[in-house]
């Protein structure tokens, strides 16, 4: 295919890659040696991005430093830009699930500037001695500082996404709830029925959860803020001089437009994965809260006649092959799954970070990789949830009310006026009976007729009533 | 408290044990360094056991082999025979979660069967110069053959009551399946009806789901009788001499009744926890589809006027400090909760199990006691649900027939006579305006009223009907 | 046993308890409903406590509401102050896996507490006419609102203890990084040598990892001191007067001594549980940690002669039954155990979260019990691995000198000097001949020797050196 | 772009689709409704291959019971040949993470299907008057039952390459273990120095290993044998004549080459997704033993000078982008995590399956991706290990020799003949010492000098010395 080579030489030797790539004989290494998803790092465009900034951030300080002459800098930077401005994503090609602790990625990164500098530079490719991945690309970095680094930034502005799609939802669940502010139905617990409610309350509960969901994500990204670039190796900062972090961290602020701090500890920054433990931990959460709303959905809206079937979700597709006519929730299907992956990608992260030893983890490619899909998975599930469903959803408000005035669980209205003991035998009547509460009390004289049409109204047993969103 | 000790000696130095107690100085020391969970080993009655049953089995192939002298192993012998029966229990002190890889618990055993044997020889506790733990009770062994021994002995024992509990459960869903054989009902798929079925193939669904589980454990335990006794540290057999292993595992095999098999590779045998996490991900299987089972029986019963009600949960207590007259579905509810807990538990044994390290796994306790707290509890929940619960059950029959009719999914079976886009049609008809599939289907002169009678009967819409238990 | 009993009644009929028992009828179905762990919830004396004072605090807003008279509400108060000076906690007999979303758990403390008031008013145990568990001490309450608030007040209480022992080890560890300031050893990154470090250096991390983690389990337990008490069933305070909320809420936080608030949506937070997945993805951050870090300690001190042989852990007890002299690190390794089972805890805890269905999650019972264990086997694991592993470390300081000297790590700081590429020459060279960095950049001629020396001085290596604690 | 477009009709209305895609209106509203990772289904061919398959068994079988036509079934067949040819694979666009329990794929495939046989037999793609999507493609079938065999199909395919790569990985082990068979070392537990061994028989012991997990995974392929194709809808069959189940099976396993079986109970085949977790932890199973052989791996290798040194990796890429000469263990690396991952996704299945509702579970859309990744993913992971990796390590015979002769672990062989005590005394002056074992035995006077040479050669202590493979 490539018939036009360049030979470059690394450790191992001497290996020939086609003559138009900008990577070069370590990224040819790693795609050999980690041929596992098939899935290149560029799909995920803002490690990508995050990779160019601290790049950039490192040159620039570098320079300011004096140890990196102008017309090298100048270079590296432009073509830094050029990468987040979008370009040459497509050279990045190592697969997502890689060893080697994030290397691969940084050489990657190192080479692919390296090329487009030289190009800039007026050199060939390859021309190696006129700009080095190494010597200057990476100048004053490691990978173990430089790859951390660039994934909590790239965290950083996929969460940003995940939180705007977040309030999406939230405000779809707080129009909801608006809209049925007046629909009394039955309040459920353990699935058996219990109290009055109203569904606009039952809907704000679920924008509200949206709502503090968001809080904590707000806060875990804080934590992501917190960066080791200038710790190079290990922590030490060996081979870094002195003002480099300060001066990179400040450009990589400048550049990004994100509050870095550089770690107090740079010896326990760089071996730490805590922030993304935590990360996952919020991620995971807001999985089981969309989960559970998802799987209210489904059986809200289960039926359409053998079912509860108090609200309707939007048809979105035929939902069967077979049974002509069956809608099915499709939406709250997909997400449930969604959650399901979060919850298992969390369980990934965990014997990840726990795995890291000593001065190290080797395995923050595999965070990497499963953070960036629990983020972008979950941010388009709330987007798809928000818009294809339940924007759409109606409720049956008749039927709603009528079970209410059918139910057993008015009885407990009664209870602070005629006794739990008395309220307990009106219900085992009323089940064993199929008659009504009202019915029960009024015939054993237990309340006057009045008293008790005021106490049952359903609006006023579903409490404030208005929702709390 | 005991005010008056016996002193005994270690690696460490002297220490002061009770006098009464027939745990020595390392039982004493792994007391100390575990404050974990405060349950002590005995809380595994199968285990103490066990570790009696292995004890026992190597004192006689050492005084076989001429290693062990006929008194000493006579008191041995006599000692873990007690235990055995019973005795002794309260004398396994060293807690579940303990670091040591099982060296406490072997250690535990050691000291108590050689004080209890001292006894017998008409020695005082402690004197160990007539019979010493470590040389004579645990004579040609380590904790690394006899400890992985005993857990796989305790677990095949567990499992068998589990096995017996899941059968009483089985039977009881069978019976059940019976019993609602001409109940028809509507299916549903993704909690939209579907098309009709009977309760009784509902329920034997169940009872095939628990006949499934059974055979697969069945399987499992059977990797479980493969041990490495003879192995002693890493698997190369030092200091056990030729012929032990086979002695140890014959006479095992014969107190425990159990078909005992000597791993063809000790080393890897010693160092291996793969039949555990097997054993473990088949009782997350169990756990699993017992959860959904009692998922569907929650669902079933919901109600009792705003739910599905389709059948009725037995109450076994009231379930609501407030709300008079309410019973909760808690028998499938608590089985739930112990699904959830196995399914947690697997992740830790699945983690230990990735822990171990060259020759070991240092984590087997941990392993021990998840495996037996899923094994127990998963015993507890098949009965309690079996004989609280699914015996229990009755069916709304008539409330389930009138769904039927009323149902839209009836228009799938038209589909092969009328069409798939012409169902479709009657379909959305009939769901805006209320009105039945056979009504529509005759107003629009699709089939001939006869024709579509005989389609349409519920029982023959069911399939076979007949249970397939 | 209990020859000498009381009828008590309820929705299911008449049973007998035994007269001199606390609990009641519904304790005692309870007790036969759930037969899975043997375990009461008195293992959780907060949680004992923390309902005793929530009832109180319920008493005391009730009588100032003018719904309680107040005899009967200083008969209730005395009670729940018995019960929180650690009396009646052997009559919490449920156990800590039960169905019912906590009503067993609820229903036991009504229970006790109404007859020890009834004891306290002169009247006889079962006498439930002069004052009644549900009518009297679960007055304007719910379990789906008592039960949720004790959760969380034991919890804070639990995590407080958790946090102490955090510190003591983070002390036990930062006393080390500063013991051990001066001792130069080499750091790793994916096990291979990389560049030199202190081993005070190591600890600091350590201690700062610790550090981090307890900000981070303050953050969360701050989010547990938001309750729902006055919610009632579902969120809507039916039969909750109003000002009940806000006056239950006083009086508990002065009896707690917590600044406890009240949800804004109380129908929310009555069915979420998002705190508790929070606090437990935040425990399993803190057992991944502390999990990484014996990992290290254990790798580092591995030997005494095949290992790395860097530092030497306190020996605390024999490590073999066989291998006379071996000792092992069983602290550490217990610490590892108590990770892996809150990591399987957390997932416990997930799914539980994940199955609330509508207005209530019937699962708490299961989040409390593994929350709690978390917590305090994480609690035992600190103070232990503080006390019985940390504090006794000691340094093998000449041994790690040597291995500085001798290392090819020490090249990586020439790469400012000599270039990346030169750099990679020496080290090959060094690695295949097994000669000395120094000795062949000196024979190159690639560096004057005083710079040299200059340049590989381990403790400028190091950075700035001071562990930063 | 797709200026040209045909129209299509569902139960939604009328939609667009471009003029030369042979999906049709419910695969573009599948994509719509599904935008979450980006993955179509294309990204498993196998599953292609196994829709293609079930498809075509399906018209064989209705083409046999007189129920479609020659012509129509002629051309359905001949485009299901060419999609299992690798023709039209593209066309496969719904997303692997979908709602709807797998009806858009099938939906997919129909379309697909009924456009390419309409070509073939000579009319327009869309001209579904002359051949259906779903009356003629998907006669007799549901998605519930086509859906769920296709991907048993899929697996058992997938896993057959796995079950190679196995193989593979095994004998690279099993040559390393014939080849180190007379490296002598010390042989570790809890990573403290035990007992020797020799180099052959821990490798030998990774070679078992893999082939036990060959043999588990053989049985859980097995259980995937079990179809429901008949089943229809829900398991009763509605639809599908008599004849029609056995039909289809017996075409299917021709076409296939399987030796596929009924299930018994339709109905609970349907539901049940038992032997998908069952996989599912036979690839946790694998995952746990292959992360702790590279745990082992990276730490044998460890160094080259401050690490275990006893084994060395092959190198296969330049290790730091800072340090010299540092060589990473990265392909071990890289199969950590993976098995980090196929321990996350069993999370993930186990979630899934436990969320199935009633007659079927709606997320196995999830359960299918998370599968065929943990199988592709481990099998690329095997190969890699085996090919990059273990066949090219080497042992450091010398220095592993020196280690052994150096060690006090020699002391355990002395047990049988001085006894615990004292050979607990000699470990003890020879650690405090530094002084050797052999030397101090002599000292004391315990062994004559000959016997204690002969107890000592390290050969007879590592037991058979012949690695079992």
């Amino acid at each position: 295919m490539n018939l036009v080579t360049r030979r470059e030489h690394d450790l191992l030797g001497d290996r020939d890659v086609p003559a138009d790539a900008y990577w070069g004989v370590h990224t040819l290494r790693a795609t050999e040696n980690f041929p596992v998803t098939g899935t290149p790092i560029s799909a995920y465009p803002h490690l990508i991005d995050a990779l160019a900034a601290v790049k950039e951030a490192a040159a620039l300080a570098n320079q300011e430093l004096g140890l990196l002459e102008a017309r090298k800098a100048d270079a590296i930077v432009a073509a830094c830009r050029e990468i987040r401005d979008g370009k040459l994503h497509d050279q990045f090609v190592v697969d997502v699930i890689q060893g080697g602790a994030g290397t691969s990625t940084n050489m990657n990164a190192n080479e692919v500037i390296a090329n487009r500098a030289l190009e800039l530079l007026g050199h060939a490719k390859g021309d190696y001695g006129y700009l080095h991945p190494n010597e200057d690309v990476n100048l004053g970095q490691s990978t173990n500082d430089v790859y951390p680094t660039a994934v909590k930034i790239a965290t950083v502005f996929a969460v940003r996404g995940l939180l705007k799609a977040m309030a999406v939802l939230q405000d779809s669940f707080a129009r909801k709830a608006v809209e049925f502010r007046d629909v009394v139905k039955m309040g459920r617990t353990q699935l058996q029925d219990a109290v009055p409610m109203t569904l606009g309350q039952e809907f704000s509960a679920y924008a509200v959860m949206m709502d503090e969901d968001r809080s904590r994500l707000d806060e875990a990204v804080e934590l992501i803020h917190e960066i080791n670039l200038g710790a190079t190796a290990i922590g030490t900062g060996l081979n870094a001089p002195a003002g480099y972090a300060e001066a990179a961290r400040r450009h990589l602020a400048a550049i990004t437009g994100l509050p870095l701090v550089t770690a107090a500890n740079l010896v326990e920054a760089t071996q730490d994965c805590g922030a993304f433990v935590q990360m996952s931990g919020v991620l995971k959460r807001i999985a089981v809260k969309l989960s559970k709303s998802c799987n209210d959905l489904r059986l809200l809206s289960s039926g359409p006649r053998a079912g509860l079937g108090e609200i309707n979700l939007p048809p979105v597709q035929a939902g069967s092959s077979i049974m002509p006519g069956k809608v099915n929730p499709v939406i709250p299907e997909v997400v449930n799954q969604v959650a399901f992956e979060v919850i298992g990608n969390d369980v990934t992260i965990t014997m990840a970070a726990e795995a890291g030893q000593l001065q190290l983890n080797a395995f923050e490619p595999v965070i990497l990789h499963s953070l960036s899909e629990s983020i972008t998975h979950l941010r388009a599930a709330c987007l798809t949830l928000a818009e294809r469903c339940v924007d759409g959803i109606t409720a049956n408000t008749e039927e709603l009310r009528r079970t209410v005035e059918n139910s057993i669980g008015l009885v407990t209205a009664l209870n602070p006026h005629i006794g739990y003991t008395a309220a307990t035998d009106i219900a085992k009547e009323a089940l064993a009976t199929g008659r009504g509460v009202a019915e029960l009390v009024l015939e054993k004289g237990l309340l006057p007729p009045e008293t008790l049409a005021d106490l049952l109204r359903p609006e006023s047993l579903a409490g404030s009533g208005a929702p709390q969103v």
